[in-house]
């Protein structure tokens, strides 16, 4: 699977956040890391290259810091200028169709806020809206929203945690189910013990997929058990 | 009442629902035509002039046409530069608290699609929650969006209506209600009459004046009968 992440932060040479986020697709395969702002500094955007690279992805990710409710101007710009009607429209040329659009929004204020009654008064589900009525007319799969919020105060249990959930939203093809989690740590421990050059580590990575997948059999066991107790199958 | 309506619409010259709008403003006072596209062709904003501009208006619209379910790009980067934290929070400088803050968005469809089951599958309200949004951290009040959808197929009718609803978003201080529609064309007939050098036509605008204030008389004392009948005081 091919990933697209399209970053939108005008200062994102200041930021850790980013910074963070980078270094954790550092082993993964099939994912770019397209920033706009170094490459775009005049707002002159060239659309061919662009829709190439649209094109050639499998799940196109807007990554950005939450400005005035939205994403940064250079990132509306971007939608503007590339996203022609032609290419975009699902019911014309359509070229992003069956394609998946995500979207990582990284806030200052805590995620709690966002809500009816907190002090930003207004969800992220329904800022994000311009975005997912994007998808729709592209004909494009929305994934639900990735947030990450006041990331200087977290711990570095909380950043482990950060970290693995980012890669699962950017690389895993079916990030949202817990059976598409298990199934990809799986894949990413197995590419690990093929490339593992000690004979004693390449045991022990093996033996922790045998281990997952063993468990991953029990609860596909114990579940068949209950749904037969449930239908008063049991004999 | 001082309006300041700043225009964000990248192809302006060949808009003729921007033309018209324009026009509809000729005889209004106290309302500035602020166009982004034209001042601002490389996206360097003054910050100073524009956030001096905010401060001398009463009311803020932002005008323009909707671009991928939000404002065209301009306009996020002047609300991403211009719109400085200490300036707009209400909790700190909070130099836009009780000003007001409409938007006059232009649809190339139908509004009927903007629903849920619709070609577009989602609301204006909905779209409109990031300007919201803004107008809560600034202590604005945030009017209901003034939209216009197809201009080029309305009749001649309809955009004489539309002449006079836009007059009356734009220059009304209190647009929303009937007495406040009422008592504002009185407001501009009075001018009208003050100004007029016929004598013959002046008569005929105080006539009109009379007519109007005597219906609203009539009006107000037939809701005094009702609220006496419902009171069961009727004698």
């Amino acid at each position: 699977m091919k990933t697209l992440i399209i970053i939108s932060h005008p200062e994102i040479k200041d930021s850790g956040t980013q910074a963070f986020l980078k270094g954790a697709l550092r082993n993964l395969n099939g994912v770019t890391w397209h920033g706009l702002d170094t490459k775009y500094p005049d707002y002159q955007i060239d659309v061919a290259a662009e829709q190439k690279q649209l094109v050639a992805a499998d799940r196109i990710i807007f990554q950005f810091p939450l400005y005035w409710y939205s994403s940064p101007a250079l990132l509306k710009q971007w939608e503007d200028d590339v996203l022609t009607r032609n290419f975009t429209q699902v019911n014309q040329d359509g070229r992003l169709a069956g394609k998946q659009l995500g979207i990582v929004v990284t806030l200052g204020t805590a995620a709690k806020n966002y809500t009816v009654g907190g002090s930003e008064g207004v969800s992220i589900s329904e800022l994000m809206k311009p975005f997912q009525a994007v998808a729709k007319q592209a004909g494009m799969d929305f994934l639900p929203p990735f947030v990450v919020d006041r990331f200087k105060y977290q711990t570095a249990q909380q950043k482990a945690h950060l970290l693995f959930d980012y890669q699962n939203y950017v690389n895993n093809p079916h990030p949202a189910t817990f059976k598409g989690q298990q199934d990809w740590v799986i894949e990413r421990l197995r590419d690990k013990a093929s490339r593992e050059g000690d004979a004693t580590r390449q045991t022990l990575l093996n033996l922790t997929i045998d281990q997952i997948e063993q468990n991953e059999a029990e609860l596909a066991s114990l579940k068949d058990q209950i749904e037969m107790i449930k239908r008063g199958d049991d004999e």
